[in-house]
Formats: C-alpha cells, structure tokens, sequence
C-alpha cells in the first residue's frame, strides 16, 4: 500500500470519486451517530443498579464519626467519604475535601475564589493587570474554558509522550510572576491517554515559581480508569513529591466519582496540602453549610472501600475496551500506512486522539457532521478553540453501542480520507 | 405582679439572690443544649424515610423529557423539577434553574460571579471603589457574613413589622449607584418571623435603583413552612410584581427543599426574569455539566407535586407546631408583664426572636452558655455581628426534642430575670 503522498494525481483523482460515492452513500442513510462527549455508556449505568439500594428506610443514616448525614454539619465530608476519595488520590484522608457532585466545578471555584480573594492571602488576581495560565494542548476544553471566562490568558505548552514540555514549563513558572497556574490531565490524559512520566512530575514538584501564589491544577479525572488488567500507566503520586521538594502547597489535586458512578451524580474532592486546606476551608464555610452527606455515604457503603471501586472498574473496562479496540484496529485497517493521520492507542481515560495532516481537521469534523456523525469541534482541545496546525480530533468511543460506534468511525475514516486528498491535491 | 423596673433596690437583691441559687442548680446539673441553629428535628427527618426508595433498581431513570438521569445534561435541571421548584416560588417553570444541594451556595455564587463578571453585563464589582448591600437586621448571620467576605459594606435597615423600613430603602436604592444588592428573608423572616406586607413587596417591586445591576436578594427560605393550617401569612409574588412595575430583571428568588427533605441532601433553585437566567446560563455552563439530576428525580417522584409537597409540610408543622408553642408560652408565663423583653409569636419559620432590655443579650448568652445552653451568638442577627442595642437573641426551637427544650428555656428566663435585675440595678 502507498502513501497518498506517493499517488500520482490521476491515481488521487480516481480515489477521490470512489470515495465520493461511498461518502453520498453513507450520507443518503441519515445517520445520527454521536462520538463527541466522553459519557458513560447506558450499559454501565445500568450495571450502578444496586447503588440505589445502598440507603433505604431500613438502614442507619449515621457516619462512623456519629454524625446524622441527614441533617446539616460536615462542612469538608463526612471522615469516610474522605477517606475513600483520599485512596482515589493516593493521600491522607487529611488532606482531602469533599465537595459536591462535580470536580469541574470545583476547579471553577477554585480559580473564582482566586479571583476575588487571592490564594492564601495573595492579592485577589482580579486586582492584577495580567494574570496567565499555562495550558498544555492538546487539552481538556472545559479547563481552557473556564481560565477563558475569568479573562486569564492562556499559553500553550505543546504535549510530549511524557507529559508537557518541561522545559517550557520551567521557563514561564520560575520566571513571570505573572503565570498563577497550569492546567493538569496527568493520567491518561485528555484527549491522548498520555500519563506523565515520573520525571515529569518531579520536574513539577521541584518548580520555583515566581508567583508565590502559583498552583499546579491537576485534574486526576482518569486516575482509576483502566482499560486493562496488565496493562496500566502508574503515575507517581504529586502531593507527596511536592512536600519532599519543599514546595507543599504548589498542588491543588481533583478527582470525581463521575466516571465510576453517575455523571452529576456523584461525589468531587479536592487534595491539597494542610496550609491550602485550612485556607479554603475559611473560604467555603461561608460558601455553604455542607455538601451532600447522604451522596457520600452512598458511595462509601456501596463501595466500602478503594478494593471495591477498583474492583467495579474493572466492570467498566470490560465494557469500554472492544469499544477502544475496534475504534484502533478500524484506523489501523483503513488508514494504516496512508501517511495521512496518527492516533493514540489508550490504555486509559476516555478518548482516542487523532492528528490529521495539517489543515484538515476542521474539515473532517464538518465532513463528518454532514453525514451525522458528530465529533467534538476541531481546535475545542486548544485554548481559544484555536489548534494552530488544525490537526487534533478528539474521538470518544466509550457512550456509543459498537454497531453505532462501528458505523460513525467508518464514515470518520471515510472523511478524512477525502480531506487528505483534496489536501494534497490542493499543493500540487 | 410589677415590672421589675418598679421594684426596689431591696426587692432586686432579694430576687437576685432567689434566682442566682437556682442558676447555681442548673449549672451543676452540667446540662448540654443546644438552641443555636435552624435544623429539622431527627423525628423531621425519620418521616423522610420512604424518600429513599423513591430510585431503586426497578424504576427507570427517565426523566419526562426523555434524558437519562444518570448522565451528564440538563445543566439548568431536570422541567419537573423546574416545575416543583416553581410552584413552590409561585413562578413558572421558565423562570427557574435548579442548582445543587444549597441555597445558600446559590446566593454566593450569584454574588461571587456579580463580583468577577458583573451583571447582565455591568462593570464586575471587584473593579468597583465601594460596593453596598442593604441588610434589613435583625436578619440571618449567614447573608451577612457572605457581603463582609467580599469586602461589601453593609448598611443596616430596622425591620419594622411590616418588612424593612421602606423609606430607608427607597432612599438609599434610588439615589445611591454603589448600593448593588439588599437581602431579605421576606416570608417567617429570620429571626423574627415577619412577612412582607402587599405594601412593602409593592415598594420593592417599584424601586428605582441608581445602579443598573442593583438586584434584591430575595431568600424565601421559608415560603411552605407553616405552622398552622389555619393562620398563614400570605405573601405577595414578587417577580410578577416587578415585571408589573417594568423592573423585570430587579429580582433572584432562592429557595430550597433544606428544610422540606434534607439539610445538605435537597435541591436549591433561583426564579428570575428570562434575562438574567439567560446571563447566569452563561456563566454555569462554565461552571458545572449540571447539578445532581437523581436528586431532582428523587425528589419530584416522592412529592409527585407541590400539593405532596405542601401535605408533607403539615407534618412537619404537627412536629414543630408543640415546640413553639411551648417556647411561647414559657416566655409568657416566666416573663410576662415583668417588663424586661418581648418576643415574636411565630405562625412559620424557624425561628422566636427575643428583645431583651438594651445592652443585656451579650450577657444572658453568655450566662445560657454557662449553663450548658448554647445559643446563637448574641450580635449574629446584625452586619457585623454588631447588634447596636446588644438586645437581639434568636431562639431556635426546632432541633432538641420538647423534654430538652423545656429545660433550656427555663434556663433561657432564669438568666434573662438575671441579666436585667443586674441592669436595672447598675442603672439605678
């Protein structure tokens, strides 16, 4: 098999007609097919049957600390749910709140609470003339959102195999006070199931920011979400590392039960260091008097510890992986070999990347559109929506079943395909 | 029986010396009670129990329009509960978003994102000189304490019996720009127990604020929680009002289910004009996916409607209604005619409001707290916790079972007869 590149323009040209009339094929069908949004699948959900079961008119309402989850109190969570979320985090139940239904949210409070108020006696940033967020990218789009709203400019740091370009990193934190923060996927990152190396990591805990009120905000959204038994990405454990490079509180850490329970239903908590804990613990309890202690304690009796949670991920990879399979060895028969695309092969987390040829990503995703296949927009990975080599297409294979999700990757090969020919046709 | 001011010095000594014996009894009976904060009664809360079959394995988690509630959507709520939580505003569902588990969290959030972002399109407060809120006192220590914590000067409005003094607020509203915001607790007002007359809620709705993004906070916190079936205030629907007055946007209603349900485990809901909920929806959809939509199921399928709701709130009135009474009617019969405090005589709420002679509150808090009564803290009531008069005391009757509350009410008289004798005879 050649390379398109290699084609002659008249073997380009042939193709192209081929492949237009399979692409009116597929578009004459009215597909409706959906590989935008890392959601759960309707088949995991269903197996969080028992969850419902875990509080009843017949059990006890009590936490282990005798407090009545029923009732007002608790303003950090209840000293299990900490717990559990702490093993999450691999660190001390100490170190830990809970908080509501979403860490997005979290981390949206977090950088508010920044604005209006400052970090730990910081000047509230809203009072500074520039405040700048570095952002590794390809990325999570709801981080870049959110530093977007607040005004906060956002500096891209390309994505290595090991996690973001270090030296950059090092470069913007230890010398421009003006940089207060880094947005974080450090395991099976979003979109490309990178995990950081361990170097890199250390690199992050050893940083010496100009800012003192600085933060790394580390989005652990994929930290127990394995694909595979034997084959797992081990992330070493931050807080930890920060402490022994006398940086304690440079880390703000985040996790959810979203993606193990229920999306909105379940239960976000932050980690971070004792100094930044009691800070925002004056912040929040004028915030609210608790979060949801029965929520809570629905995840710590039905789980009853972190054995239980891994134990029930497990479940969930055995319904996700020939889903990541079959998307992977799909681009690998149809695109494999072509020289007009590569794409990540996870082990983790919830999407596949896809990096087009230059140019044409914007072009597939509306390709695709077209012929009802929805992605998420081209550049959303990118602060700014703006991806400067319009390249990265984030595909998330986990909600659809895989009849549907085999259709919409077909007509996703198909597309970008079609894209990479007139693309190089167009540069003879 | 005489008013202790008509008592000689003699007399007073006399009493003094009665009374502190009987103090000295009830301190070494090193009693714990607790007055101090609005919760539901474990018995409230025991009634709740068939809430926790509302979701179990065999129902099916749909919600009317089709959405799967166990997935991410539907960031302004599930319509039913839109609508639920409407009813209970006495507003229509499009005016509603349904948020998390608090009110509260709501109300700073809305005051935070006016802060950060302005309002409807305003200059962000933080970038303001002098920010203002007006804050009818005595009122409820938490709206105050979120002001103060963004550094918003508070300005006290005496609460008259039929709302804040309106004159106070018209001219402070209508001619000052950095006056942004009034709380108030307009129905079983915290502490006193008053409701808005039409007049007051008619002044409201036609304010004429100096500043565009002037908005009142308007916490109907206790909007379903009668006493009696019988005697009812009525409250006259604002938003309706102001729409009337051509002063659509001036509004956020809160509400929650804190006090219907579950402290920390209901649902909070803002009523507003379509203008503002269409600003805020901006700003959330950064913010959060969405609030805890299996909560918002729970809570529509156990109440069906606001008339469940409402049946539901009789029972807990039946609970609460004795605890009251007996409140009353102690004060009544321990204080009565002897010319050293009044005290409300609430229909709804949370709450009995208690004046004592100026300058005495501080004291006989403290003298409770001795006794092994806790109470709210004396100033709470005011911006500032500074209570000018040092008179407020807000009695909270709902949490300890009767047996107990007997107890601290008896030793709530004993140390207001104390406190005043030992006022009346340092002025004598």
């Amino acid at each position: 098999m050649k390379e398109y590149k290699d084609l002659s323009k008249e073997e380009l040209l042939k193709l192209k007609i081929e492949l237009e009339n399979k692409y009116d094929d597929m578009v004459s069908l009215n597909l409706k097919l959906n590989m935008a949004r890392g959601l759960p699948s309707a088949e995991q959900l269903d197996m969080e049957a028992d969850f419902f079961n875990t509080l009843n008119p017949n059990v006890n309402f009590i936490s282990e600390a005798g407090i009545d989850c029923r009732n007002y109190g608790e303003l950090i969570g209840i000293r299990e749910a900490r717990e559990l979320m702490g093993d999450m985090m691999e660190i001390p139940a100490d170190n830990v709140i809970v908080f509501g239904n979403s860490s997005l949210n979290v981390m949206y409070d977090t950088v508010a609470r920044s604005m209006i108020l400052g970090v730990c006696g910081s000047t509230p940033w809203c009072k500074l003339d520039k405040v700048k967020f570095l952002c590794p990218a390809p990325g999570y789009d709801r981080h870049f959102a959110i530093t977007e709203s607040f005004g906060i400019e956002m500096i891209v740091i390309p994505m290595l195999p090991t996690g973001p370009d270090m030296d950059m990193v090092e470069e913007y934190v230890n010398n421009d006070p003006a940089v207060k923060g880094i947005w974080c996927v450090p395991k099976y990152s979003n979109p490309q199931g990178i995990t950081y190396s361990e170097e890199t990591v250390k690199r992050f805990a050893n940083l010496k920011p100009a800012a003192e009120d600085f933060r790394i905000f580390w989005d652990n959204a994929y930290c127990i979400h394995h694909l595979y038994d034997d084959k797992q990405d081990f992330l070493l454990e931050i807080l930890e590392e920060c402490k022994k490079a006398g940086n304690p509180d440079i880390v703000y850490k985040f996790c959810s039960t979203s993606k193990v329970t229920f999306p909105g239903s379940g239960i976000a908590a932050l980690g971070t260091s004792e100094n930044n804990i009691n800070f925002i613990k004056k912040v929040i309890t004028i915030q609210t008097i608790g979060h949801d202690k029965l929520n809570q304690l629905r995840h710590v009796r039905y789980f009853k510890n972190i054995d239980g949670m891994r134990e029930h991920m497990r479940k969930h990879a055995k319904i996700l992986r020939p889903k990541f399979e079959m998307v992977v060895s799909t681009l690998d028969k149809e695109l494999g070999g072509l020289g007009i695309g590569t794409w990540t092969r996870p082990i983790g987390g919830y999407f596949v990347s896809f990096e087009s040829l230059d140019g044409c990503a914007k072009d597939i995703v509306k390709r695709c559109k077209d012929a009802g296949v929805t992605l998420t927009g081209a550049g959303a990975t990118y602060p700014y929506k703006n991806d400067p080599h319009d390249s990265n297409i984030r595909i998330a294979p986990t909600f659809p079943p895989i009849d549907e999700l085999e259709k919409a990757i077909d007509i996703f090969t198909l597309c970008v395909k079609l894209s990479s020919i007139e693309k190089i046709l167009s540069e003879r």
